[in-house]
C-alpha cells in the first residue's frame, strides 16, 4: 500500500505503544493505512513520549475513551493484561469494530479476551513475528514488519470479512500472512521464539553466577558466541515474563524436548562420539541455509560484526 | 602497526588457512607484520584457493617444508589435528622459532603439542576470540581481530621474550591481549563460547525433529529469536566437533550448571512465579549493557535487522 490509496480503517486505536505498537503507528501514518490514530497507555510517561514523537492524533490514559468510534482496536500491551483491557474497553466498542492484538501467545489471550467481546464486535487476534531486543515507543520503526510473517489466528466462527480486513491491514504494513489456530500458533512460537529466549536468558544468568569465571571475563570474551545470546536476553522483561506464564504448557513441552536432546549431546561428548556431533552440526548448517534462502535472514557474516 | 614499520617476524608460516588463518594472513600482508608468508594445508583444493586469493608467498602440502626457516609458525587447523601437525613439523623447525596456534581449546592442545616441540623452539599458544559463522579461506578478512581479545596462554616456564613477541604480534593484528593459564582459558571459553554453540546446535536440532511443527514453519517464523541461534549453529562442524571432544571436562561442567539453572527456570514457569522470571530477565539486560559499554557489541537493533 502506498500513500494516497484508500485507508483500510477510518479510526484505529492502540492500547499500549511500545516497540510493536509504535512501529505499527508509524507505518499506518506513513502509508495512510488508517485515517485517524488514537493512543492509550497505562503510564502517563509513555503517553507523553508518544505525543512528543507524534505517533497519534489523540492520546488518552482511558482505553475506553481511545476506542470510542474506532473501526479497529489493537492491543499492544503485555499479554498478561489482555483480559483486563478487553473488559475495560468492551462497553465503548463500536458495533462492527474489529478488536485485535499483537501478543506472542494466542490460546491464552483468546481465553482472556473472548468472554468480554460484545456481540457485533469482531475479535481477530494476530501476532506479527518481528521485533528487536529494544522496547518502548522510541524503539519502533515503520519497516519493522517488512517481509516478516504475521500470523492471524481467528477463533472458531470468526467473521470472514473481518478476518480478510485484518489480512489486508497487515499486508499493508508490509507483512506476509499465515492463518492458523491459536493452539498451533503457540506450539510453533514455543520452539521458534519462546524457547530461544528462555535459554538465552538462562545462559546469561548461569554465566553471571560462576565462581570459576568472573563477570568481567564473561563480558570481555563474549565475542565467542555468548554476545548474541545477550542480545536476545535484553528483550523486554515484562513482555517475556507474561509470555512464559501464559504459554506455560507449550513452553514446558518444548523445553522437555530441548533438554532431552541436550542430554543426548552431552552423552555424545562424554563418550567421544565425534561422528554424532559432526552429523548434527552439519544438519544444522542446512537449516540456516533454508532461512537465508526464504529471505528471513542474510548471509552477511554478522556474528563477527566486522564487515559492513 | 602500519605498513612500512619493521616486521615483527621475518618469515611466518600458517598450517591451515580457513577463516582465522586467512584473516591473519590478510592483516599480516596489509600491515607488513611479517616479511614472508608460507602456507600449508592438508587439502589441495584449499591450498589452490589460498594461492588464487594471493594470501601467501609460498604454498606447500608438506607442513615441514612450509615451516623451514620460519620465525613464527601458527597452527590454524581444527584442534584435533594439533598433535599430528606438531609431530610432522618438529624436525624442520628453526632454532629460536615460535610455534603458536589459534585453537579454541588450550589445555588439551598444550598436552598434544608440547611433547613434540624441540628444545630451543618456543611454544606460545594463543586464542583470538573472534570469528563469524562462515569458514574457509574466502571467509577471512583483515579486520576480524580489530578490538577483539586475544588470549595468550604460555605454558609454565615459557620464554618471556617469546611471549612478549606473540603479544606484540597480536597487538599488531588489532587485538587486545589477555594472558592466562590454559586451564583457566578453557573454563572461560566453555561458558562464553562452547556452551552457547552447543545449545544453539541443540535447539536447531530439536526444532528439526518435532512432529507438531513442520520444518517449513520453523524456517518461516524464525525471526522470533530462533534465527539468531541458526547463525551460530552454522559454524564449521569439524572445528566444533573438535572443540567439544577436546574441552570435554569444562564443557560438561558448565553444561551441568546451565541445565541446573534451566530446571529452576522451568519450575518457576510451572508454578507461575512471575517475580522470579522478571528478576532474572532484568539482570540479564544489565549484562548486555556492560558488553555494549566495553565495546564488544553495539546497541544497534540487530535482532530485527531492519534499521541500517
Amino acid at each position: 500500500m502506498t500513500a494516497g490509496t484508500t485507508p483500510i480503517f477510518g479510526k484505529i486505536a492502540f492500547i499500549g505503544i511500545g516497540l510493536i505498537g509504535g512501529s505499527i503507528a508509524r507505518v499506518v501514518r506513513r502509508d495512510g493505512i488508517a485515517g485517524e490514530i488514537a493512543i492509550s497507555t497505562r503510564r502517563v510517561e509513555t503517553l507523553n513520549r508518544a505525543r512528543e514523537l507524534g505517533l497519534g492524533d489523540t492520546y488518552s490514559l482511558d482505553p475506553a475513551e481511545a476506542v470510542r468510534d474506532a473501526d479497529c482496536v489493537i492491543l499492544c500491551a503485555p499479554v498478561g493484561s489482555s483480559g483486563a483491557i478487553a473488559e475495560a474497553i468492551a462497553p465503548a466498542l463500536k458495533q462492527g469494530a474489529i478488536v485485535s492484538d499483537v501478543g506472542s501467545v494466542k490460546g491464552d489471550v483468546v481465553r482472556q479476551m473472548q468472554p468480554h467481546i460484545p456481540a457485533g464486535v469482531h475479535f481477530i487476534p494476530a501476532h506479527p513475528v518481528a521485533g528487536t531486543e529494544q522496547s518502548g515507543p522510541d524503539a519502533g520503526f515503520p519497516d519493522l514488519f517488512k517481509g516478516r510473517w504475521c500470523i492471524i489466528t481467528p477463533p472458531e466462527g470468526a467473521d470472514e470479512a473481518a478476518t480478510a480486513r485484518m489480512v489486508a491491514f497487515w499486508q499493508a504494513c508490509g507483512s506476509k500472512i499465515e492463518v492458523m489456530t491459536p493452539e498451533h500458533h503457540d506450539m510453533v512460537l514455543a520452539i521458534t521464539s519462546h524457547i530461544p529466549h528462555l535459554i538465552a536468558y538462562n545462559i546469561v544468568g548461569t554465566a553471571a553466577h560462576l565462581e570459576e569465571v568472573t563477570a568481567s571475563e564473561v563480558i570481555k570474551f563474549s565475542a565467542g558466541g555468548f554476545r548474541d545470546f545477550t542480545r536476545i536476553a535484553a528483550s523486554d522483561p515484562t513482555m517475556w515474563r507474561d509470555v512464559f506464564l501464559h504459554n506455560k504448557e507449550a513452553v514446558i513441552e518444548m523445553l522437555g524436548r530441548f533438554i532431552e536432546d541436550l542430554f543426548a549431546l552431552q552423552r555424545a561428548i562424554r563418550f567421544g562420539e565425534g561422528d554424532e556431533l559432526f552429523d548434527l552440526f552439519t544438519r544444522t548448517r542446512a537449516i540456516r541455509r533454508s532461512i537465508i534462502d526464504v529471505g528471513q535472514d542474510t548471509d552477511a557474516p554478522d556474528f563477527g560484526r566486522q564487515k559492513a
